[in-house]
């Protein structure tokens, strides 16, 4: 898509105005589908957790009373179609088609079992690609598979702030490779890769692209099937408000998915799974990449989530997470920077997800502050970056604003100078 | 344990018999600790999926609202523990110590973790057992798993009835073997394996044993230290009711651990998680065996049904267990075998676990016609067993005694005779 016109404002907007962008938000009442409990903190860590739809309230309510507490065992007839039936929702918003996407497992365990059928199926390719900035957790699972299958993962380096070009992608494969696995907006940064020409570079060479769509999907259009893309995966918890751990999804692309076959052999991606025969015998299409019985509450709130993304509309979604985060880029120009903030995130808002990274070496320590004292919940990822996401489902461009004029509050009163307050989880 | 002496009904009790032993089951309170609807069936699936239990609403309707709406993500300071907090309770039910079990993923990718792990750490040994009539799942796991490591996946033969022995176990390995992987309470037959006779076994050998526990695991007495097991596996979503596709849950034996690695590398299962390092290291200690994000609602369900089991006892649930199933034996004497049905389950109550299979060629239309016509809600394996569980939480003796009665009712009409009504899931 491309930015709106006018779209950046040339100067920071005052809060005034900011409140004035609020009132015109075609997509303000989507707020109210949300549990905002009065007086609770400015929410700007959509990207880590999202908000509690209304709506799965209700329907973990009917789940849990009315299905498995009523119906018991007999709900399965329902409930066994919920991964792919999830899955279905997930793909329209990922710009796949129905059958391609499942959900299921951690994005983790998906990314394992992708990755490991592709290494099964390539055994002439002896490599494995990701970018030395993925997201750990991709980055330990490819390491493991590279251990167990003895072939090579060859990690590249980037521009810390603009990611992976295609440039960079085509620089670092040969014709050994078998995978390469990206992050398509990245975790730290928010750079949003280019997924055209990285999937075509990778394509030259002979190999496959599998693109983790943790910090893209329900932020950032994502259209998986116009770019040619081979596999996906990702999580339903950040912009999707699936809840804490909810089920991820996969995606493999309609006409590969015969050809490839998950190393984790489960009784849900049998072919005839109640026949309990002695062999396994995949299914055909994605089922086959189904191991275990499903999480079904964390199913059915997946399911919410993605309907409400579904229903805003991932094109308006886009337009107002580019104007919030123009808007804090702005007031960043004016009021972070003169204080020693660096920014971590690209300018142009068509190369960025829909959060913006500043970094400070009191990172840590004011990101907390901003937590305990301030009302301003964001995270912090080692060593330096604080991540200030805009989830247009249910943030104000009010509390857009407000978090940036909190960091240069806290900034102004030293609250970086002490020590971090304690926690574990960042 | 040792059956309570005259347990057994020498000739088959009558209804009243059978509402008398009701007024006198000391554990009769906890069936009001479930969501059990008026008028709804007697529900004797519990080895398929548990009820719900009261203090799940609320435990959910708690996490839901409070701490996923109300906290978010700083509620993460709180769940980061449920995996390893969860798994101290369910170790409690299984004579494992703190530190020992962990819940997370599902059963079959734990089966595939640890059984993964035990092959990466003995290249000389090259083969998994199993016995063939293993629960399906496990088998196809450890399929995948010897064709990925170029192994043998030896399945033996055992009675169909008894399970198999210690001396089918001895007989079937060599010091080739790494691993053998059993049930502990057979899927279909329910027959209760001599966890101490096969352990001692299989370290004759040299070899290491993995049971899974997810029949017996809130039903009979399981002591996995006492018996010196090495590796377990289970799931909570059957007598322990903690909701359908519930986590699963592993133990490994506390001196082995930092010698296992999963060939699943995640950020969950990382040293120092949120540093954020470049390479895996592998914690210390049970949490090594986590992946990805932990599902953090169904890991709360599970733990209250932890509890429940752990209120109850279970050597009370275990007499109980065992009184209600050797009434239905009487009752399946006296009315179903003259009627053709045939014993799937060991005769003696030591023997078994908490369900009874009963074999009849027209065992899905009955089934299923109890089901949907007689108010009995039974499961179906193919090709011929009827399974009747008694969940001693919440079945009661009236209730085992009806659903026998139903049986007998039915085939004597012949409703086994027809085709079998359609449904997917049985």
């Amino acid at each position: 898509m491309s930015l709106p016109t006018g779209a950046r404002p040339s100067i920071a907007p005052t809060r005034e105005e900011a409140l004035g962008f609020d009132r015109s938000d075609p997509l303000a009442g989507f707020r109210d589908r949300f549990v905002i409990p009065t007086g609770g903190p400015i929410y700007m860590d959509g990207n880590s957790l999202g908000r509690l739809p209304r709506a799965t309230v209700e329907r973990l309510r009917e789940l849990t009373l009315t299905e498995w507490g009523g119906r018991l065992v007999e709900a399965w007839e329902d409930w066994i179609d919920l991964p792919i039936q999830v899955g279905d929702r997930l793909a329209a918003l990922v710009g796949a088609g129905p059958g391609e996407v499942l959900a299921c497992d951690s994005t983790s365990v998906n990314l394992y079992k992708l990755a490991g059928a592709v290494l099964d199926a390539s055994p002439n390719r002896r490599v494995l690609v990701t970018d030395a900035a993925n997201f750990p957790t991709d980055r330990y699972v490819l390491a493991g598979l590279a251990r167990s299958h003895g072939v090579e993962l060859r990690s590249f380096e980037s521009d810390p702030v603009s990611g992976p070009s295609a440039a960079d992608v085509a620089a670092a494969i040969d014709d050994d490779v078998a995978l390469v696995c990206l992050s398509h907006v990245a975790f730290r940064s928010a750079a949003l890769a280019d997924m055209i020409g990285v999937t075509e570079a990778v394509h030259a060479r002979g190999a496959l692209v599998l693109w983790d769509l943790s910090h893209s999907v329900g932020a950032v259009p994502v259209d998986l099937n116009g770019c040619g893309a081979d596999l996906a995966v990702g999580c339903t918890y950040k912009y999707l408000n699936g809840g804490p751990g909810a089920p991820a999804f996969l995606f493999v692309r309609g006409d590969l998915q015969d050809s490839l076959r998950p190393p984790i052999w489960g009784w849900f991606g049998h072919a005839d799974q109640f026949a309990f025969e002695d062999s396994f015998r995949p299914a055909s299409g994605i089922g086959r990449f189904q191991v275990g019985s499903p999480p079904i509450a964390g199913l059915a709130a997946a399911g919410v989530g993605a309907d409400l993304v579904a229903e805003a509309g991932i094109a308006a979604l886009r337009t107002k997470s580019i104007l919030a985060t123009e808007m804090m880029l702005a007031l960043y120009d004016s009021t972070l920077a003169p204080l020693g903030v660096g920014l971590g995130s690209p300018r142009d808002p068509r190369e960025r997800g829909s959060h913006l990274s500043f970094l400070h070496p009191g990172g840590l320590a004011l990101s907390r502050w901003l937590r305990r004292e301030a009302g301003v919940v964001v995270d912090f990822r080692p060593p330096d970056t604080i991540r200030v996401a805009v989830a247009p489902l249910y943030n104000t461009f009010a509390e857009a604003w407000d978090s940036v004029d909190a960091m240069s509050g806290g900034l102004a009163e030293g609250v970086h100078l002490g020590p971090p307050p304690a926690g574990r989880v960042t």
